[in-house]
């Protein structure tokens, strides 16, 4: 091992047998935690090649559990980098098997400032996002989707190497990075993936450069393994969707499922998403068929199908009501909103939301809108609520901000 | 502590509190292992600044017991970064102290190919290499000079971070080297110290750039810390003197300190470094005075003096012979010898004196000699001593190779 890390620290490419052995040592406690933590660094420093971070991604799914679908149609699933109000789950997953494609999503949980997916659907009554990997794949199969949260037997290896990235610095590193969401999607047995990879100040990466690096290497690295796959790099710099909270966010998708009027951005990278998903599978046309499935409310009842199916019902889903109690923030001058602190709004509704599935924020303003002073900029919702708390997220200057894209890239298909 | 290593990966200079701080923890298990060498890892990534090193330095060496010398002359020290037939401590103490100057040497074992200078002097019977302080600080006042082992209570925040870095890949980092041999100068108390950087293929620094920087930055630190110092860069690409081993070398200083005839490298060094450390305590002349206290035989009844205070005597250092039992190592075609390679023969010459002290390797060539095919290159002596174990060693070739010198930089004084 300490002839590994040498040779990663001079800069070497590990073959992948080196790669293969490394991550059963450590699982099976021969290699530990500090000749791992040293060997992460190194890679932080000195890169992997797509060779090594194919090597390091195998070696990791087989370290536990996997599933693999029996005979039938494809399934795709999708994965996002992690962001605030990001709500493209609940919608897109739906809406593609409602358009009689199965997806299978196997998901994490909320990890620093962004949320997760399952805690979202948990907010639901009854709802029970943990499944047992064969139950999940039976329900993909019967009703054409699932999300479900990973087993502590499925890519136990990522679970420990990520938990020691994260208390030794060693998290940014595009091919650790690239290899721990690759050895989750790769294990979870599904066809064809679309990687949604936000950049932008509320995102893990900022730099839509680095971004895009990790967009094209997730490509890359899932088609070694035979996979079909799609990237997109998409704005985080604000919250994507107007809710930020669990079940708050979880309203917002319902909004959207049933063609309510809804913002805009998070519609709009939904059914990008949902149209990248059905491509891979060969639906022609798939921007009008994601299109047809939103207007007719077909994704909508889906979704029902699916809560339905993990124990929760339409009138548990449709009972989720925002805390009744509420605090307004305002403009304290007038002006343009500059920016909008993900990062903040995304760590005080975590706080918000751990007693309360209700609570959360709703932001009122995009960046580039201008207010006047005494406007309101957003609603804190919750029994501890406190708009002074989060007023310094919202940034008002005298002239407006720079216009982003949504999305920033997509890779080739 | 996760916050200082992403600083550090970061590549930006930590405060000279928070390396204190960090050296604490570790020592008080606060931060563990993982985390420390994810931070020794990117101290070789990122480097350290000279306030840095002496920040680190400062906090390792104040983690166990120090020595500081009462009123009386000021105490020089000297120390090696390890080599092959290293004898230059063993020659170049004793003559200091013949010169009236006193030295106070605590030294290190052996480490992987490089001999340590304790291991050598316990091969002469009765030697005693551990001392306590105290009793290393008297008998530096009594008789002028000690060469003793650190204790386990000296520096051991050093001792916990080598053997950390050793298995964890990072040990080549020449700030953190820096502080690990200076933080045992400063809290060894003398008040000026020569350092020799080993720099060539039989030394942990091959290049000469990196030894240079080395030297320099020792020499940079130790004046922070208000000692006086110097530093050379020597030539390590061949074993220094003719032998390699314990009591061998021994034997060899021996014939150095009593001005029989002997290979000029060893001798001169010793006498550059004598020169070196006599010169920092301000003796005029110091190149003729240390060649005098060697010529007149004073350096030798000091180096007497030094083994009976240390337990040994003169019967048991003249008594010392190599092992009766040897072989031939001899050249098996003509040619120029191109090169000598210390660190085979440093790790043959360990595993030969691990049970017997008076076993190891004379070499009879040197580096552009020219031999015929059957001359002796060199003789192997031990009860296991094989010959062809180390002939690929020494190379012969047709062309000369380039003249080195023998002494590549020193620090201005």
């Amino acid at each position: 091992m300490r002839r590994a890390i040498e040779r990663k620290r001079d800069g070497e490419a590990l073959e992948a047998g080196t790669w293969e052995s490394i991550v059963a040592s450590y699982m099976a406690g021969h290699v530990d935690d500090a000749q791992m933590a040293a060997l992460a660094m190194a890679c932080a420093w000195r890169g992997l090649e797509l060779g090594e971070i194919t090597a390091l991604t195998h070696a990791m799914a087989i370290s536990g559990e996997t599933l693999k679908y029996d005979d039938g149609p494809d399934v795709v699933d999708k994965h996002s980098s992690g962001g605030v109000g990001d709500i493209v789950s609940l919608i897109a997953v739906p809406l593609v098997a409602s358009c009689d494609v199965h997806v299978g999503k196997l998901s994490g949980r909320a990890l620093g400032h962004t949320g997760g997916t399952i805690d979202k659907l948990e907010a639901i009554e009854g709802f029970e996002g943990a499944l047992s990997l064969s139950a999940f794949a039976r329900q993909v199969r019967r009703i054409g989707c699932a999300i479900a949260t990973q087993t502590d037997t499925f890519v136990p290896a990522d679970k420990q190497l990520y938990r020691l990235r994260d208390r030794t610095g060693a998290v940014p590193s595009t091919g650790l990075i690239a290899s721990s969401i690759l050895s989750k999607k790769i294990a979870g047995g599904a066809h064809a993936f679309v990687f949604d990879v936000k950049c932008g100040d509320g995102a893990f990466m900022r730099d839509t450069d680095a971004a895009t690096e990790l967009a094209q290497i997730l490509v890359e690295v899932a088609r070694a393994f035979g996979r079909r796959a799609q990237a997109l790099v998409t704005d985080m710099s604000e919250p994507l969707g107007r809710s930020i909270g669990t079940g708050i966010e979880v309203i917002e998708a319902c909004i959207v499922l049933r063609g309510e009027t809804a913002d805009p951005r998070a519609r709009d990278l939904s059914l990008h998403v949902a149209a990248a998903m059905l491509e891979l599978v060969g639906i022609a046309d798939a921007q009008a068929t994601a299109r047809r499935a939103l207007e007719s409310g077909r994704g909508y009842e889906k979704f029902l199908e699916m809560v339905r199916a993990q124990g929760g019902d339409r009138r548990a889903l449709e009972s989720l009501k925002v805390h009744e109690r509420s605090e307004s923030v305002r403009a304290t001058r007038a002006g343009y909103v500059t920016s909008i602190d993900g990062v903040a709004l995304g760590h005080a509704a975590r706080e918000l939301t751990v007693h309360e599935r209700n609570a959360g924020i709703r932001i009122r303003v995009r960046a580039g809108d201008y207010v006047s002073k005494g406007d309101e900029l957003a609603v804190v919702y919750g029994a501890r609520a406190e708009a002074a708390r989060i007023e310094s997220a919202i940034r008002i200057e005298d002239d407006p901000p720079g216009s982003r894209p949504l999305i920033y890239f997509g890779t080739a298909r």
